[in-house]
């Protein structure tokens, strides 16, 4: 159907249902909904199980063969006439803690909102189209978990995986999966290699298409980052009774590494970011020099090389300050995902759908973590961001207008109907 | 007694038992031991109440009528045969979380031991004595009431200051207080003011008598100190998403602040100090900017000019931090005690004994707070040092030898002496 006509033309007929859209991300903000904008849906939980539920419902009613894998993830699939590899749409259900409605729920409402849209105006594809919701990419619920759906799909998970994930209340992965009836032994069971293409659709969640008063990004890569979790001990003294000159004190050696290592990131400029989000001092008393402090450092760069420039750097730092100060230093990578870069043929075809559209677009980095780096390792990948009012983020503070996300379902829609009708 | 005699002979004859001092620390210890050599004796909690009993029972066994006031201020009294305003000594019984064996410990121990001896020795004293333990001098369980003991004697607890006062579980003082069958209605009736003296011997906790390689100290003052409950509010952001440039992030002003402070205190010199023991970052998830970022500033001077100038200089340096970085700063002084000096009669007196009794001394104000400084207001005050292990306290880690132990009660009990007997 794609080459009897305009090509543009075709795909700037698609006609997305902004009422299905709005009601479809109102329905799904409902399962776990926190406060009045946010949510709280932990992978596996009453609430994950309810949303999930009625995702499934929805897929059905769109006409596709619904089914869980091993590990949650719900897939729902169109055949192709043509048959070959799937092109694959979606994203995750798992938010924050809490979260807001658009962080994942954009992606799985618009992922579904196109294909079904697809399928009522245009038939079955030539392609098989399937439409993929992740479990636990934020590490919800596990914090060591996080990307769990998509690094089933891609056979990224030991075979002990799930026995040795704790939750952050202490419960063991495989013993939650069994509860809710997944299969924690089949885990290998979820792998997929007949992937073509994975499109995610996100919000930014940065204020770089606010600033430039547009809709919808075609993003060209994802950010490579590093979690650094560093201890930085001492020795733990009287705060009024120990001369200042005569301290070890990793809250001063603490303060020089934080304010060096942004100070590093500003000063290298976009789209380098260091941020240390989390901190203790251990004993954590007003009137103790603190024996320890510990912080995570996290830095990101989606260039290869400058990446590995600025993680020189902040180690170069860390240790000289560490050093100088007789602190004791020590460091675990807890995250180190290489940067990703997109398929350029999708990315270009995202710009020329959304010109066809009649939308400007910027193509961008996504400083983000997405289930969509993990695809890269089994298809061509590609993302679509939709801005974020005041770049907000992981917060119930965080919003996009019902124009903007139905105008980057749009961009979906016609970027899916070029690779699969 | 003592003026039928030389008094240097007399006060150099005080015998100081340190089997005794030996036992009864060690039985203190036992109380809410906590590893090998810690205690974890939070106020009013069943290890508390184990160890005022025991202490209670040491000091019937020495002599004195003991009772327990309003708050659970035990005071031991030997009546004076002259009568008048009462010569005190004593310290406090709870803990660090988890302290040392000494801190609070050696003046219970020690004051118990002096004023034992010198009844044994010397018979009834001329003025009456009385051996004071204080309870929650550190804020061991209620972090807004340190010196609480002190404060009801002084008459500086308000009247629903037991019903306002949480413990770090979310205890109300007062329920907590008549649960052990004490009297937070009458918290008033442990006011004193038949006090003439209150001399306390504590350890150091810092390394100024180590690196003289003295055992013992005069306490000339009691430094003030300030605690600002520091709040730096910012925007909360994805750690991926948003640049650097357009951030306004609380960690890096309270990086930069810390540094300051205590950079600010270190070139000021001796004896100020500054610390930041305590931080908390708000929401603390390690990819987000965070929106809060708390802490606590202990900045300390015993001279009033002095620490005026350290704490406009820190003022200063919070307010153009906050302003430059487009952050929101606020602070309260959760505790701000002026610096005590003390009676120079009494530190010319412990000076004088420490030499009769053939030890070298110095002479130093003490850099941490002290119930004493509570008591100033309305005894004539002092305080004697001993010599702490590395300068080490508020850690299981603190250690005093016995030997010096013994060589503070042996100036303790020839104070005394000087002044009762």
């Amino acid at each position: 159907m794609t080459d009897n006509a305009n090509p543009n033309n075709t795909v700037a007929s698609i006609r997305i249902d902004p009422d299905l859209v709005d009601r479809w991300l109102r329905d799904l903000a409902s399962h776990g909904a926190y406060g009045e904008t946010g949510v709280w849906r932990t992978v596996y939980s009453p609430e994950w199980i309810a949303a999930a539920n009625r995702v499934m419902g929805w897929a059905q009613q769109a006409g596709l063969a619904v089914r869980q894998d091993a590990v949650g993830n719900i897939w729902g699939r169109l055949e192709g006439s043509e048959g070959g590899k799937a092109i694959v749409t979606g994203s995750h259900l798992d938010s924050q803690r809490p979260g807001g409605w658009f962080d994942g729920g954009l992606g799985v409402v618009g992922g579904l909102a196109a294909i079904r849209a697809l399928h009522e105006q245009f038939g079955a594809p030539r392609r098989p189209v399937e439409f993929l919701v992740f479990c636990e990419e934020e590490g919800s619920r596990f914090p060591t978990a996080g990307f769990w759906g998509s690094r089933a799909i891609t056979g990224d998970i030991p075979s002990d995986g799930a026995d040795t994930t704790i939750s952050y209340d202490g419960e063991i992965m495989s013993d939650v999966m069994r509860s809710i009836g997944l299969a924690p032994d089949a885990i290998d069971s979820a792998r997929r290699d007949d992937i073509e293409a994975f499109v995610e659709l996100h919000i930014e969640q940065g204020p770089i298409l606010e600033q430039a008063r547009l809709a919808v990004a075609a993003v060209d890569g994802i950010t490579g980052m590093r979690h650094y979790a560093v201890e930085l001990t001492g020795v733990a003294n009287h705060a009024g009774a120990f001369p200042m000159d005569l301290r070890r004190d990793p809250m001063a050696g603490a303060a020089e590494i934080i304010s060096g290592v942004i100070n590093t990131a500003h000063r290298m400029g976009r789209p380098a970011v260091t941020t240390v989000g989390r901190i203790s001092a251990d004993p954590n008393g007003a009137a103790i020099v603190p024996e320890r402090v510990s912080f995570v450092v996290d830095a990101r760069h989606p260039d290869p090389e400058a990446r590995q420039l600025l993680y020189r750097r902040h180690e170069a730092l860390m240790r000289e300050v560490a050093e100088r100060r007789g602190l004791e230093i020590s460091w675990t990578l807890t995250q180190d995902p290489a940067p990703v870069r997109c398929d350029p043929e999708i990315v270009a075809m995202i710009e020329d759908v959304a010109k066809a559209r009649g939308l400007e677009t910027l193509t961008m980095a996504s400083g983000a973590g997405h289930d969509t780096q993990r695809m890269a390792k089994v298809a061509r990948v590609a993302m679509i961001f939709i801005r974020s009012r005041d770049g907000r983020s992981h917060t119930p503070d965080e919003f996009s207008s019902l124009d903007d996300c139905v105008a980057g379902i749009g961009v979906l829609a016609g970027t899916l109907h070029r690779l699969a009708w």
